[in-house]
This record gives structure tokens, C-alpha cells and sequence, in this order.
């Protein structure tokens, strides 16, 4: 912590010259984004002043947004510009650096991931495999690591060889070389209407034409989509049934099937995304469409950012017998492969069993923190503002009346230090009065606030 | 190691029984590819045997292709099919498990990876930044890695504020995101003619069509480009000045600057991918065509793929101002972000000072070795045989008489347990009489006797 070392001038106190020091130090990029500044007491030892400078130094940071507190776990360099979120949902923030509830990130809470036992099992991968640990990979993924996964699946009523299965870095990359082995210039993909911005961009930017098809609590509208499936003809059908983001709506059984039906009428491919199925707080679990699928009519993907940590890049693919190498040479083009790395680590965690208690332990937290969001917008949302109920997933979709902007409500929010991510880019037909709350990052004891707060703006507003 | 119990049946001799125990384990993936087995006294101990039996297992387990020994290094399992050249090089050597000299994998030595050194920054970032290590990061990179990069980059005389320096995902992926930026169905691409069969893949998928370059000792063949020049109006040339794949040529200064003017003159990008520059075993250093790119027509990639650690997927890419953004929403659109973890641990590696060390240490030992095999060339070789004489990378580039095929020279030392990589596939324009020979897996010592016995086959087939 060489870094913090000060000569203090006299000329101001010593709380400022050192609250100056640190924020050159975090503007020029010394301190990485998220790095944990030093304890108070060790702070004050080192620098020779009283532990009050440092908590003033601190406290005046935290007030002007370089830094933020996470109670009893220190003092935080935070990201610039709110950039995590950024990449995440594509919404420009970048107004403020004060955001003290952040309602708009749906990444999961680092403050869950497994870093202990992860960091001993790097140590071990390392100890085992020493440098080639980081040699080239197969692209298809580390096979032990692919047996595992086979393995799990099962645990989905997924029964699939793991020839089948893909280790992926990350889900976007699912949906890129899906892009890569399915579209052409001029086909048409359908998807869910709202979708994830990033699954539109990717299918756009291969020249495609995205057809969204309205999403109803208990999954796509069936009755438009077969009245497009008349009209078009679609590579493939982009689908989210466990808590779709961003409604969080999930497909019953019926839904499923039928979907699954019409894939074998029409003859599209069904494209299905599962970040969120372990992150049910429901008692029913309805099996995924990949477990229904007799006719290998499904691509799937299984994300392991949502629920377990979004900094390995991690995912698998599923793919049907006839896609199956066209899409692991569009990976092999894509990146070579994903690291081997961190595939050695991930697959000693599951061989160790430790992914079901993981699951159950982030469940139960953030099924609380929806309670919380969810028992706190009954309270303070005026009744003509509308909202979904998941049982799942980690946000919930809000409505506004038609004659309010997201985006207004976003701008003043984020002026009390509140960040949403508004409904517009989830839309092909845009349509500006939705907004998205993500209760991942906040306790349940810090819900309350903010969305009292959020109520009281739109009270305002109408 | 438990997995190694076995109870002895009296059926068989023992090491008889346990090599079937171990192949078993081998084959339904329990142990992993380049798993270490245990040393020959721990396992005789555990097992209760005379350490002659484990010998003996061990030794026909390696006759039958199951593991691999390395000199006091110990006894590994073999990677399936020795996939991990397939995916490199794309070439298909799966009729043999049992190679005894790689020729064939230009990947660097895991021996010589930084593996101590390494994992003790992977514990030093969990310890200091925890689980914000494993969250998402933007897509651009970790704004501190960004800024080491920048500073690294000045090394090579490259001057550019780390705003235009992106991470990603391995080279290989700097190619697809330029792909997605800049083609569109039907563009022309030039590409140096032999060349990365990786590229011409990338680059065709995206729906353009690839015209080769002959390139020749000193460069890219600057008639034939201005000749091509005049014909098509291609949106972008990609070439490797430095140490050239497959053909370890080295543009001289001319050849790089006059490049630069065509550039300029007839308005095309240059993708400039820079593998091995630091692999230079020659006395001088050119500057790379970035360095001296004034008018901003030059797209850099820089991998640490083949002079660091593959396993990292880590590479740079430094973008025109005019690019920026387009390639920086592509990335995002390919995997989100690369791995957090992997980034601040190697920005680590940076700030620590380590990188020149590396660097150097390696490049003498694959100096020695490309000199050894240099020399067992002209030994051994028929001076109908022509050869590359590198100054740098990991490969040299041999051509047969028309009369040959190396695909036939191939099967034949495929069968003697060597291994090379036939150069069917660099060509665009296919020709059948061209090998590449890589040294970087072999010792001084151990390159003699598979160069010599590939000059045999040779003779033979003259």
C-alpha cells in the first residue's frame, strides 16, 4: 500500500490532501475499479495520523461517488462511469458516479460468489497440471469438464452424450456462433418480445431480421406466433422460458410443449436460454425445453454467469446431432476455445459436489431480496403502475401508464442516487414506458428505500 | 489418488491388471488429458507393490500411447486424439496416439510457462479485490491492464493512449470482431498467400471473398499487391510482418513502409497481427507497421497466446480512432467481456515488471532449438528439400519437390511417431508440396533424431 504514502503540505488538512491523493490515484487508474482500499486502522498506522482523518478522508470520497462502502466489509474503488452495468444492459448512466442503490445491474452479488474454495481450487488445477493448465484447449472444451456437465444435465432431465456438449465463454457467445452456423443475409429469427438487447444485436448484425412475438406470463403468445410462422419462415426461435429477462415471466408446461409442436410443423430451430432455472423460488420445476425434445429441435445454452460467477466466462451448449460440428467450428473461429484454465478449476468444483449448495445458498438470498422488492412496491407503487411476480430470476419488470417515460424517471432517479434500466432497448416495436429493478445488490433491509423513493417520483410524474 | 485402488484378481500379472485399471481411467476421462500420474514410489507404496510393476504399467501404458513421459518430469496421460494440435492447425492426425516427436503444434512449451509466478498474482487479486474479480468487466478491458498495455505497447515504439487499446479473447477473436466490423457478403479481403488457414476461415464466414498474396523472404510481394490493387478495392489486407505463419519470413523496413503507402494511396485497412515479434532471435528490431502508422490505417493485434500462456486467451487489439467504437461494440457482442480474473491477474504480471524476464528466457531457449533444428536440416535433409531459415517464431517452412506430397510424407511419419503439420490448408490457391516444422516441444537434444528420420522418408519417396 505504497501507493497511499503522503507527504501531507500543511496547507490544507490532513483529510483533504489525503482524499486528494487517493482520487488522483483512482482517476489516473492506479487503483483498479472495485480495488478495496486499505482498513482504517491500517491506514492511520501507516500514514502516522489520527483514524478520524482517514474515516473523514473516506467518508468525503463516498459522498462525491470514487469510492463505496459495503458495511462491516470495507471501503471500494468504484467503477468508473457505473461501467459494469453498462456493458451489461447497454444503458448510458454515465451522468453520475453517485449511485448509491443500484437497482439497474442484474450481475449477481459478488459479495456470494464462492472466491474461498474457488481460489483452492485453482491452487489444486494448478498443483495437478502445472503449465499445461494453460496450454491450448479442444474447442469443444476440456472433456472432463464436458463429462461433468453431462452429469449435471441430467440433474435437469437433460440426457445428452457429451459429445453434444460445448463449453462456451459465456452465453453472448452462444448466441454469436448460433448466429454464425444458423443465419444468413435476409433470414428471418424470431425472439421474444421484450429480449435481451445483446440477442438482437448479435442476430442483426448477421444481417437477419428480428420478428418479435409478444411474451404473456406463461410464455409466448402461441396464437401470434403461429399466425407469423403463416407469414415467415425463421431460422430459429429465440426463447427464454425460465424467467425471461426482462419480464421474468416463465413458460408453463402447455407453452412448452406447443412450442416444441410448432418447432416440428414449421421446422424451426428453437434457440433456449437458461441463465436463470436454478434461480427458482418456486416448488414447481418444469424441465427445460432441451428435455422435451424428441426431434432435437433444440439448441440449448446454460449460462453459469447469473448463478454462479460472470468473471469466468463460462457456459455450455447443447447441440442437436446436426449442428453439432458446424458449431464447434464456429467457436474454433470464434476464440479457439475457452480458456483451460479456468474449464480445469469449474470442473473440479462440480466433481467436488460443491454446485447444489452453492445454488441453494444464493437462491435463498436473493428469493428474499424479491420478497423484500416485491412486498415494498406493494406498499408504495401507486396501483396504476404494474408489475410482474416472478418466482424466479433476479428482477422484476415494471410498467408504467402509457402518458410516462422510463427515461424521465430513470434521469431523476439517478439524481437521489438510484439506477434502474429502462424497457426501450428490449424492444423491436419501442416502446418507452417500462423499466426494470434488479434486487441483487441490495439487502432486504436496503430495498425499502429506494423504491419508496422510485414511488415517490412517479407519484410526482403523473 | 484414490481412482488407482484397485484389488489385484491373481488373474493377470499385476502391472498387467493395473494398466488395464488405468487405461480405463484414461478412456472414460477420469483422469484428464496431461493428468500427472503419480510418481512411480507413491503409487508402489499406496498399492502396495514392487515399484518394478508400476514401471512396467507405466512403460506399456506409453508404448500403447495412453501417457507420456517427460525426462525427470514425470508420467502424464495423453491428450485424446492429440486434439490439441487439431485445433490449432485443423490438421487431422487422429490415426496415431502414439507421437513420440510433435513437430506438428507450434504451441509453446507448458514447461516453460510462469506457473509459480503466476499463480501466486491469481492469489494476490482474489486476496485483494475477491469476489469482484469473477464479476463482469467492461468490455473494452480492465481500465488498469488497459493502461500496463499502453505502457507495454511503447516498448515497440507504439504510441497510443490505452482509449483505443481493447482486451480480447485471444487473437483469434481480434480477427472475428474485424470481421463483424468491417465485411460485409462480398467484400474482397487480400491476405498473404501462405497464410493462418484461421484468418481465411474467419474471414469467408463472414461472406467475403479472400485473395492471396504471395509472399515472399522479405515481405508481402508489393507488384502483385499493387497489381491486385488495381483490380479490387479490398476493405482490408491482414498480414504478420513479424515471423510470418506459416513461413517465419520477416518484412524488411522497405516492405513495411511502402506497405503503409498503398495503404494510404488506395485507401484499405491493414490488419497487422503480431504473434512472434517478440520471438526475435536476430540482432535488429523493426519497428511494426503501427509504430509507424501516421495515418491511422492500421488495425493491431497482439496475442499472448504464443509467447506467454494460450490457456490465458488474452490479446490486445489497438484501434483507428475511426474503429474504436465499432470494434468495441463487436467484442461486447461476441462474449461481453473477457475473464476479469485472468485480466487483473496479468495486469498484475505487468505492473510486477515480469513480462521482459519472460520474454527473454524464453526466446533464448527457442533460439537454441530452432538452431538445432536448423542445423539437423542441413544435415540431414536432400537439397532438393528447401527450407525457411527463421529469425524468429516457432516454425520453420519446408518445401518439397512438386513431385511430393506432404500429406504422403505425413502418413509415413505419423507411423514412426512423428509429427508435422502439412501446408495444404495455408493455401488459398492449393498446393500439396509444403510442411511446417515446429521446434518448440522438442529439446536441443531430441530434435536430431526425428529430423533425420524424416529426411529418410524423404529419400525413400524421392
Amino acid at each position: 500500500m505504497d501507493e497511499f504514502l503522503i507527504k501531507f503540505s500543511g496547507k490544507k488538512s490532513k483529510y483533504k490532501e489525503l482524499q486528494e491523493h487517493i482520487k488522483h490515484l483512482i482517476i489516473s487508474g492506479a487503483l483498479p475499479h472495485h480495488y478495496k482500499l486499505p482498513s482504517i486502522r491500517k491506514l492511520a498506522n501507516k500514514l502516522d495520523v489520527n483514524p478520524v482523518t482517514i474515516v473523514n478522508c473516506y467518508k468525503s470520497l463516498e459522498r462525491e461517488g470514487y469510492v463505496y462502502t459495503i458495511s462491516g466489509g470495507g471501503t471500494y474503488v468504484i467503477a468508473d462511469n457505473n461501467l459494469t452495468n453498462l456493458n451489461e444492459d447497454f444503458i448510458d448512466q454515465s451522468s453520475t458516479h453517485n449511485i448509491k442503490y443500484d437497482l439497474a445491474s442484474s450481475s449477481p452479488s459478488p459479495l456470494f460468489f464462492p472466491v474461498k474454495t474457488f481460489k483452492n481450487l485453482l491452487n489444486e488445477v494448478l498443483e495437478r497440471d502445472g503449465g499445461f493448465a494453460f496450454n491450448y484447449q479442444e474447442s469443444e472444451g476440456y472433456l472432463p469438464l464436458r463429462q461433468s456437465l453431462q452429469s449435471l444435465l441430467t440433474e435437469y432431465k437433460i440426457k445428452v452424450s457429451h459429445h453434444y456438449i460445448h463449453v462456451i465463454t459465456g452465453g453472448q457467445q452462444g448466441l454469436d456462433v448460433i448466429a454464425k452456423t444458423l443465419l444468413q443475409e435476409g433470414d428471418y429469427v424470431f425472439t421474444e418480445e421484450p429480449c435481451y438487447p445483446g440477442a438482437i444485436a448479435t442476430f442483426s448484425s448477421r444481417g437477419a431480421k428480428v420478428i418479435g412475438i409478444p411474451i404473456r406470463e406463461k410464455g409466448i403468445d402461441l396464437v401470434i406466433l403461429e399466425k407469423e410462422l403463416k407469414k415467415y419462415n425463421p431460422k430459429f426461435i429465440y426463447v427464454m422460458p425460465d424467467f425471461q429477462s426482462p419480464t421474468g415471466y416463465l413458460y408453463d408446461l402447455t407453452h412448452r410443449k406447443k412450442l416444441l409442436e410448432l418447432a416440428n410443423k414449421y421446422s424451426f430451430t428453437i434457440v433456449e436460454d437458461d441463465h436463470f432455472a436454478d434461480l427458482n423460488y418456486s416448488q414447481t420445476k418444469l424441465p427445460p425445453l432441451k428435455a422435451l425434445d424428441i426431434n432435437d429441435n433444440v439448441i440449448y445454452i446454460k449460462s453459469f454467469s447469473k448463478v454462479f460467477m460472470p468473471g469466468l466466462r463460462l457456459a455450455l451448449l447443447v447441440a442437436p446431432p446436426l449442428f453439432n460440428e458446424p458449431l464447434q467450428e464456429a467457436k474454433q473461429f470464434s476464440d479457439i476455445s475457452t480458456s483451460g484454465f479456468l474449464q480445469r478449476t469449474f470442473d473440479l468444483y462440480l466433481r467436488k459436489g460443491l454446485w447444489n449448495e452453492h445454488v441453494n445458498k444464493v437462491k435463498l438470498i436473493y428469493q428474499r431480496r424479491c420478497q423484500s422488492m416485491l412486498s415494498a412496491l406493494e406498499r408504495h407503487f401507486p396501483s396504476c403502475v404494474k408489475f410482474s411476480k416472478p418466482q424466479g430470476g433476479l428482477s422484476i419488470w415494471v410498467q408504467l401508464p402509457e402518458i410516462l417515460k422510463a427515461k424521465e424517471l430513470q434521469k431523476v432517479a439517478l439524481k437521489k442516487g438510484i439506477s434502474i434500466t429502462i424497457g426501450d432497448d428490449f424492444f423491436i416495436q419501442r416502446k418507452e414506458n417500462f423499466f426494470r429493478l434488479s434486487f441483487t445488490n441490495l439487502s432486504e433491509k436496503e430495498i425499502e428505500k429506494p423504491i419508496k423513493e422510485l414511488a415517490s417520483i412517479i407519484k410526482g410524474m403523473l
